[in-house]
């Protein structure tokens, strides 16, 4: 969620304002924005073409008022892109907006930039509303103080108005008590609304420790009106701010009572390996793709192909990868907590809440930086600096190794270590921050791994010790510290992969592995366990719950292309560690975040289809979700097919999570099978002492 | 499995014998063995004191010829150790000798250093054999060539008797067609018995990729007679050996193909942050544990305490953890393989079979390296040079991080980054590689990652290619290269772990996640997720299947220490990608291998119960698994309690895995829960530029 803030009894300051400012005002671009020209079918629109599109927008709403929810490149067909060769012009470049003029519906339109002609421009028949506008913003800012009922709930509490900060929060799903499903009660229908929770500053940069629990304000953003003020919180007491700054200027000697680290630092004193052409055209060993930033999925993995080590040829392996959704429900069925069920990329945009990274830190100091383009809701270009980087990782690890002392007293030794290349950016959702690493592997793997992080949003309790709580579960999470919990909540990533081995036509093979019994006198044994290959014909053959006792490798197979000896080549889908969701099929927020109903989904490639909680996902209903495509079970076999994977994680908190969050990673693998002849790293080089930098400590240690 | 050689008629060379002299002639030690003196309890045993066992066995063997299978430290009673402080004295030197005497049955043996005394004499009343001995092993490579079947099996293939390498395999389970459980055949019965497979060198160093298929030879170790020689492979072809060599110098330019990678070192101008005390005692940032190599065990983590950084207090986290046993069961029911169920700690020694590790590959430049003293079947020591390293890994992660761009236009974000400490050690058994990593993180977190490599076991075919396979179920595997099948086998890895939660009595608590539907008119939603604490009695209440759909936490808590807020401080075993066993649980591997019933179980310490599979893994019958004893079902409620994990693989193979394996990797964490009242590295340090060092350059690049 993003954070609003009342300063001084002026207009409530917003996060969202404040990111446009610093972000306008940035000087340490790594590209010039302003004279920069496109020159793939895939880049994101430049600053040039954000401005023409203002200009044609403009002229097309005539005198009407524009409010943009989101400009980005509309992409060319996939056909096209996948004849288009480095060097061949651009097809026209065309722009996807979504837009409200004046006070009409939410309008998708297509922009040609070239004609300066708006193609299309439809409405959506289905439920949801689009990310918010920065006047939503507003409205929501300043809306909560026209109420008088809100005004005195706060100043009952003690709480001075300038230490208010607010957060405006999706009102995820149904507030209805009804029996029938009523999406939302009758004094929410046809509006789109946002719910405000407030926070104090007093004392503590950390105000999310300082929760005024119970107290909602809804607001009507179309119409300004505070439709409700709910205060189910008066008894319960504002935590006192003790040891929730994380700031390393606040720390006190006692938190810094570890002994410190030695400087360490990844060095190539030789540069990096690999190479950025055109903004956004990455090199790297056998690997090439193009990475994008883009403000809803954070950033693109488009046209990765690998050059095989044999026969030279470079081979198409993923058309594009994303995150496609983050849903993140909350586990407290109470009045000011149930609706917390966020849908972070369609409801704030993973790249429009990516931070800046910090040199050193966020990433090392071998990582170069990509700047993105994002637009304001006026059409204005904006330059988001340094919100990717890439570096390569040496771990320390292994990419393969033998020893073998058989052979006449020569001891054999031959090991490779492990140089990966991560491209990362990171999310700050308000309270939460996502770490999502596409990490490209020599040997052809892409593991994909996403890290949480930040501060995990809590709740107001009266109880300062567990001695005092009757009965724990009631809770609805973990007392943290004194009269805080930290709620119970899940998070499901949802990953769009639109896999091209060797060609767009793919088929998904489930490789079943059971237990199969031998026949009597077949075998001294009694079991052993056999693989057996299932191509999925239909969509619903593919939709996958994952399963320790009855488990499965899921590839992604060219029927069309086989290996030297035979085999499909193919890639696999390799989960690691996973949560899925158990709430109830028919619980509102399960059927909008329905995309978890399974862990791995295969659909046809349809380009429509890209949001796994539908394009509108801001009161959604889930009527448009990846569970719903899937279920018109259309035919997966030989087609072009994109693959879904669902990545979860089940957060019980504990007190280790206060007041900022030591990391926690999950992922998966995307792994080649039968893809290359043989182990397409047989000829890596090893390290040898003579090839490695002399270095010297640097300043004060 | 080892390896066995011959050459130009000699006997066959053993690896065994080769990695004793190599060790010997070694000079690459740490340490001044010869005049080591050990100072920790936990220290193992010093070349001084097992030239002293020799002494002291030789005395008590009389004349008769002693044959040793193992010598290790006598670890002392567990409370000694526990209020043994730094400087103390050190209790009474004891070594567990596992030993024969002439051909007598096998004897445990315990030695009072000291004293001179052997204490103890005893047999196991329980099935199995200890690993091999030296002269087993020699009678297992003379023995197949007494049999005039197995020479002309060799001669007829056309095979130079001088090309010939032979793997010394263990005999697994039973190999009787009897309808009763006989776990030999009448043949086998009360016999230390070997199955011996060979495979030819001609034209290759990687002679694993040439197996003479189908050829068995059994020998009874003890009478050094051939008891079988059975051949059903004559008409299957041996391998061409093209593309098998895995060497950087066999590389042609094809296989070097790859772009290279410019060089990339973790630097540490001022050296590591951790000391190493005595040899074998670490203490790295708020860490402290005593670290040493095995013979069995591959390494053994002891002590491992954390200073905590709010109180100062030394906590300790955890007594022991280790690798009990790791059982590879392949899954191909046939004449030659059914048998292959290996455990290779209990049957080969995870220590015994672990390599010196090669600076800059096996290990990164900043590491640090630790020597294991061995001993050799006549009771000798040997060093094996390098054994375990250790260092610091920095891989560009974040430790934790939060962006606040909310307050009053001040952008906050304070990122800390993520260095660890590792432990490695590879075990290298005859064709696998495994990779074992204890990684220490400054959170308070251990996580432990195993990563499979080396050369996947194979099996010949007549086919070249699928497309001559009738029913590609029958491969019982992958055809991994012409006339090469990887056959699909599984590997679990029982971690013992001895957790003491600040002190040794603890609890086991199932935090069990499940659906809680709410009441008509409670809650717009239907459901949510509730943990509910269910604490363990005994051992059967933890014995715990892991699954997706009614997952848990696992928590080792101390019931007698509350954390400030009134939580019980406790660490949490968290999964990560993991595999079961499917096997029929009668089915003779399956009961050898029982630990691999459950994912997790909890007994009471015990300092008996050890090794997962039993003392004696070799022809062992499953009469002392870790299965045997959970089924007692003792108390473990606010107990001195023991956590055991089970890492598992199933390995279904590519054609990538050819001709050496790339690296796979899984693992679980132990992370505090409620053990720290707040986040541990909250006063963490962030990189500064001016810390980092300045590199140039080294050589030729």
């Amino acid at each position: 969620m993003y954070i609003m803030e009342r300063q001084n009894c002026l207009p409530i300051l917003l996060s969202f304002l404040l990111v446009f400012l610093l972000s306008v005002t940035t000087s340490k671009a790594q590209t010039n924005h302003t004279t920069n020209v496109a020159v793939h079918p895939m880049d994101p629109l430049t600053v040039q073409e954000i401005n023409q599109v203002r200009g044609i927008l403009t002229l097309y709403a005539a005198n009407k008022s524009l409010s943009l929810y989101s400009v980005v490149l509309e992409e060319p067909p996939k056909s096209d892109v996948l004849r288009w060769r480095q060097g061949d012009p651009l097809f026209p470049r065309r722009a996807s907006v979504i837009a409200r003029f004046d006070e009409g519906p939410i309008l998708i339109l297509y922009v040609d930039i070239k004609s300066g002609q708006v193609d299309r421009a439809t409405t959506s028949p289905l439920s949801g509303y689009p990310f918010l506008s920065l006047d939503e913003l507003v409205t929501a800012s300043s809306a909560p103080f026209t109420s008088v009922a809100f005004n005195k709930s706060i100043t009952d509490r003690g709480v001075d108005l300038a230490d208010l900060i607010c957060a405006p929060l999706s009102p995820g799903m149904n507030s209805s008590y009804n029996l029938f499903v009523w999406w939302f009660g009758k004094k929410e229908e046809n509006r789109k609304l946002i719910k405000v929770q407030c926070f104090i500053t007093e004392n503590t940069i950390n105000f999310y420790m300082r929760p005024i629990e119970g107290l909602t304000v809804i607001v009507d953003l179309y119409t300004s009106q505070v439709v409700e003020v709910s205060d189910h919180g008066k008894h319960i007491p504002i935590p006192n701010p003790s040891n929730t700054d994380y700031r390393y200027s606040a720390q006190n000697n006692s938190n810094k009572n570890a002994k410190p680290i030695n400087p360490i630092s990844v060095e190539q004193p030789n540069g990096p390996s690999f190479t950025v052409k055109n903004n956004h055209q990455i090199t790297w060993a056998n690997w090439e793709f193009h990475l994008k930033p883009d403000p809803r999925a954070g950033s693109i993995i488009s046209g990765a192909k690998f050059r095989d080590p044999y026969s030279g040829e470079i081979r198409n392996v993923m058309y594009k990868g994303m995150v496609s959704e983050l849903f993140v429900p909350y586990m407290d069925p109470t009045e000011s907590w149930y609706f917390k069920t966020y849908m972070d990329a369609g409801e704030y945009g993973l790249g429009l809440t990516a931070s800046s990274l910090e040199p050193y830190n966020d990433c090392p100091k071998n990582a170069r930086y990509m700047d993105a383009v994002f637009v304001t809701n006026d059409g204005k270009p904006f330059v988001r600096s340094n919100i990717i980087c890439v570096f390569e990782r040496y771990a320390g690890d292994i990419a393969w190794r033998h020893t073998q002392t058989a052979i006449a007293g020569e001891e054999i030794r031959e090991v490779r270590p492990k140089v990966t290349l991560v491209a990362r950016m990171v999310s700050t959702i308000g309270n939460y921050d996502y770490i999502v690493d596409w990490i490209f592997q020599t040997d052809g793997r892409i593991r994909i791994e996403v890290s949480l992080s930040g501060i995990t949003i809590v709740k107001g309790t009266k109880y300062k010790n567990m001695e005092e709580v009757p009965k724990e579960e009631d809770l609805y999470g973990t007392l943290v510290s004194e009269n805080i919990i930290g709620v119970q909540h899940d998070h499901f990533v949802a990953f769009y992969l639109d896999m091209d081995v060797d060609g767009p036509n793919n088929s998904f093979v489930k490789v079943d592995i059971r237990k199969q019994k031998t026949s009597p006198g077949e075998s001294p044994r009694k079991s052993y366990l056999k693989a057996t290959r299932n191509v999925a014909k239909t969509e619903k053959d593919a939709q996958i719950k994952l399963s320790l006792y009855e488990p499965s490798e899921f590839h992604v197979v060219n029927p069309n292309k086989n290996s030297k000896v035979g085999n499909l080549v193919g890639y696999k889908v390799e989960p690691g560690a996973n949560a899925a969701s158990l709430l109830d099929l028919d619980d509102p927020p399960q059927i909008r975040g329905a995309f978890t109903n399974n862990q791995i989904w295969v659909t046809p490639y349809n380009e429509s289809e890209i949001w796994a909680a539908g394009t509108f996902a801001w009161q959604s209903q889930g009527d448009d979700t990846l569970a719903t495509w899937s279920n018109r079970n259309r035919a997966i076999e030989n087609k072009d097919i994109v693959v879904w994977y669902i990545l979860g994680f089940h957060h019980i908190t504990c007190q280790e999570d206060f007041p900022v969050m030591p990391t926690v990673s999950a992922g998966f693998d995307l792994k080649p099978v039968n893809f290359f002849d043989w182990n397409p790293i047989l000829g890596a080089r090893p390290n040898f002492e003579k090839d490695l930098p002399s270095c010297q400590a640097n300043g004060h240690t």
